[in-house]
């Protein structure tokens, strides 16, 4: 399983640009056609699911990565996203990946959002969403 | 990703078991010192996170595999469980299995628990829960 394939490359290279806010090396990964999908977006655009990535990573801690699963046109990553003691929500992820061509055509992020929904009524339409 | 490896051998009957809700064939895969982990559930017995199974089966409809990833002593199984009109959830969910000497030990269950939460909040304590 750790096998440097072209699936593992992009995802690898698509989740660490992510988490250190590299919308343009994220985005560069994305494929023709692509469709994101999570609790709290849907999109089709290469990079709406990264707006506010930076406001997201002002409260991520760190990213712990579990299990990292590989096909030849898929994968699924799952994670522990932690946060900030203000916000004291670790967030275990698993995140789907379709590939063509080498390059990303599908995401979809399933997590738990039962937290993120009372903090963010508390805190209002300015409140970060993962 | 179609070889039949023991993981995979081990992984598919139990998930089959499990939406027919034949807990003993369920229960067979499991081994020793297993963990259970999900939005609502935490168990460490091989047959706790079955309980009221029965419940949940009777308002699914049908479980749709959207993906199932095998690495040797781990796999992650990506499905939508569709409930009857009167429930109306389509849960889309991620569970992480992690494998030793060709029993499951641990089983990370992750899914959007929102939706179920209205609906245990209104229907009491009674309400099946996924």
């Amino acid at each position: 399983m750790t096998i440097e394939s072209p699936t593992r490359h992009t995802v690898k290279t698509y989740h660490r640009a992510r988490f250190r806010g590299d919308v343009a090396t994220a985005a560069a990964q994305i494929g023709e056609g692509f469709t994101f999908r999570s609790p709290f977006i849907t999109s089709d655009s290469p990079t709406g699911h990264l707006d506010g990535l930076d406001r997201l990573l002002g409260i991520v801690t760190s990213v712990e990565l579990i299990s990292e699963l590989y096909g030849e046109t898929e994968a699924t990553l799952i994670y522990d996203i932690r946060t900030a003691p203000a916000v004291g929500i670790t967030q275990r992820t698993a995140e789907h990946f379709r590939l063509h061509d080498g390059r990303i055509t599908a995401i979809t992020l399933i997590f738990d959002s039962a937290p993120w929904q009372a903090i963010m009524a508390a805190a209002g339409p300015t409140a970060p969403s993962p």
